[in-house]
């Protein structure tokens, strides 16, 4: 009699919540699907002899150029490269002019196995000390063939600096790969906030690493001119038995250094950085996170540190999202949407970027928090405390698109579209940033989706103004 | 309107399963909270000079004896101690007779520094090629003080072999831990499945680790004689960046190996044994348990190497719940429950056996594995493929009991109670298992929760016959 008392209570429960879901229908539009097709067309990576993967010219040229935080708030950078031979030496040559390199760094090289693949020598050097927002020439490569590149330090950490953060996931080294960078470098950002899987070399015999090397030439040209902040994905794990290949991340840790240290984290997969209004937190899907494990510690500890005074945007990078409504890798999130959801809210995080799912979606601002195990309570529902959910998981691998979309789209998808593109997050100031996702439209860079958001500390309000075009 | 529509047919759902409920009621029993309640006294170690932490005489005697299985099958056992001196060889003679220890193997040692303290010599020596259900006796202190205990072996992995396994957690070194171990000997299994928390030793300033060289001597006396089956709890992982000390599991793993490679594992968290005919899979709360981790990966691929015509009992040991209702760590087990509840339903394990609070409780064959984010299928449903929760973290620690239960008793909990106690299993032949849970009574060892437990591979009936006493 009790439980039909409760299951009764239950329904009614159930009823007054239609009066609720009615009230909130009026606070954003309905979710979108975009009609818009692609052609789905073979996504092979590109040939070992595309232009885009040259060796540099000269006698052990440096090569795979690419630079990468080497703090937490933008005082230095880490500049990593390759060297065939082992002459190549580790010192790297920098200053405020192309002419006038008047500061010198030395770093440390290293180098790995995977299975029957030896790397060649890998270099990285810290350069400390810079200015924030101070364009600065570094050359890399002495004793054989010298190479020059530049890079603008990110503005220093305050409300008022303004930040294009470029926003890339799942890139590979397609044809498709190709696009989106070229469509990235139109207008390119400050900064990329990458949510993981970069090469894919795992989807070749023997996880060949020699795709780690091609990615890293082809993504040089961006990659060596602004830091990419790096988050682990899954085609970065590498934890191959079958090739006697037993450690976790083994290539990626030793091609890209992230400055974890810098603020308290314990691995390099997990950590924070700052780049002028923006805090940004990277955590691993891949790493432990249960209560009491070191990330777990970690994001407890560091959203005790965030000063939205002085860094009014707070964002979270993790490679698998909690939220999307696609049927590839659907519920993997879970997880760790259950272990840090609260946390984010509670902290007021203004958007949660992801990558995983090949394919775009945008989010409402829900929340899904007060599940008690008993209670039923287990629908997301709208929440202006909550963070948008972004997956941009459509840089265009070789594992093609995720086409497979859950019907009815979800209360809390926004917009969605499986399309490779990427997107670029504009902070213009404490309060307003505008945030468009360009798909890459055979060739061409289109706006699809876009939306003003504001600042969950600064302006909490309902901000979900979505313009669409081209669907 | 379609949400007006929808909410309504939610309403109509949940009158339906008033249906199932009623009918459901009718296969077990209510939950019981047993009305039995301990004086709550204080949960302090006990002081250092306590005769259970002797050290045993002679010169560089070896202390902290304790053996765990060597291999995943039961021919091999490796045996661990401590010396103060170098001197102190690895050796360990052994042989099917007191005085024809006619074997000799040699083993490691190893040490270790955490923050100000530094470890004696620890030696671990596996003994292999060893017959099934045999008793061994072996010796160990060669050069200085030679110590010799005894073991026997676990039966040979079959379905028709019979095997009693105690199963205690959160044990640490106060008066109640010393209650818990002597009922334990009263009785003593062929093996101890241990779900996690050791020594508190982490509770002591600095994590005084002399607290687990006493941990190591106080519980010798049932772990020098048959193997117990480690799992790592919270107070293993020891991530101290306070103390400079940002290794995981350090002092744990340096002093319990566990034979995780025999089972393809390449941690040593996570790993499975085969006692007779159970098949044991150890899970680690405390590591990566995504998708395509390490540990995702190993118990997908275990899960398919169970073969129930040979070990037709099938458990899993973690030490955070899945199910529990207590107020203490409520909740914390969700990350895992949703990444690997439904892969135990489906491989039809027997029972999960955890830790972490501090209490008992047994649920009933409930299940929480239909959510899909949007349908509001998240209420656990009782479910004969699923298994038996256990929470067995009530060895009596330092931190002392967990006394605040969730209100009411959830549907899956069948028998809870904030005392301490451990429990064993008693595995009869292919179908039959007796579980009891023994409450230490303040000092009398009191059966306070039994029940039968049928096969879910051999016989998935209703197996809901519980018998309480004392209550």
């Amino acid at each position: 009699m009790e439980r039909i008392m409760k299951a009764a209570a239950t329904a009614v429960a159930v009823l007054l919540a239609v009066a609720v879901l009615v009230a909130e229908a009026a606070h954003h539009p309905r979710g979108v699907t975009s009609s818009y097709r692609r052609k789905l067309e073979a996504s092979e990576d590109m040939p070992l002899d595309a232009d885009v993967f040259a060796v540099p010219p000269g006698r052990n040229a440096p090569q795979q150029v690419h630079i990468t935080l080497g703090d937490q708030a933008g005082t230095a950078m880490t500049v990593s490269w390759v060297t065939v031979e082992a002459e190549g030496n580790s010192t790297v040559l920098y200053g405020r002019a192309m002419g006038r390199l008047d500061h010198a760094a030395e770093g440390t090289t290293t180098r790995y196995t995977f299975y029957n693949y030896t790397s060649g020598f890998i270099h990285h050097c810290t350069l400390a000390g810079l200015d924030h927002a101070t364009r600065y020439y570094y050359a890399v490569g002495f004793g054989d063939t010298v190479r020059t590149f530049w890079f603008t330090t990110p503005p220093r950490p305050g409300p008022d600096a303004s930040l294009r953060l470029g926003l890339i996931g799942d890139l590979g080294q397609t044809a498709d790969s190709n696009s989106t960078l070229a469509h990235y470098e139109q207008h390119p950002g400050d900064a990329v906030l990458f949510v993981g899987d970069l090469s894919y070399a795992d989807k070749h015999p023997f996880h060949d690493s020699n795709r780690w090397d091609t990615w890293g030439r082809f993504s040089e040209r961006s990659v060596a001119y602004q830091p990419w902040i790096w988050t682990a994905g899954n085609h970065e794990v590498e934890y191959a038995p079958e090739l006697g290949e037993t450690t976790a991340f083994k290539p990626f840790t030793h091609r890209y250094p992230t400055p974890y240290r810098a603020s308290g984290s314990s691995e390099p997969y997990w950590y924070s950085v700052k780049l002028g209004p923006a805090h940004i937190i990277v955590l691993s899907s891949y790493s432990a996170f249960g209560k009491y494990t070191p990330q777990f510690k970690w994001l407890e500890a560091e959203l005790q540190r965030v000063d939205r005074a002085v860094t009014p945007w707070l964002f979270i990078s993790t490679h698998v999202p909690w939220y999307n409504s696609n049927n590839f890798h659907f519920m993997e999130g879970e997880p760790m949407r259950v272990q840090f959801e609260k946390m984010a809210v509670d902290a007021r995080v203004d958007a949660v970027f992801a990558g995983h799912v090949h394919a775009y979606e945008r989010s409402h601002r829900y929340s899904n928090i007060k599940y008690n195990i008993t209670d039923g309570r287990c629908t997301p529902v709208a929440d202006r405390r909550a963070p948008v959910y972004v997956v941009i998981g459509d840089g265009g691998n070789i594992e093609g698109l995720a086409d497979e979309l859950t019907w009815p789209q979800p209360a809390y998808s926004a917009f969605r579209e499986y399309s490779f593109g990427h997107a670029v997050l504009d902070i213009k100031n404490r309060t307003h940033a505008y945030y468009a996702w360009y798909r890459n439209h055979d060739g061409n860079k289109v706006t699809a989706d876009a939306t003003w958001l504001t600042n969950r500390y600064h302006m909490p309000n309902h901000d979900d103004s979505s313009v669409h075009s081209n669907i």
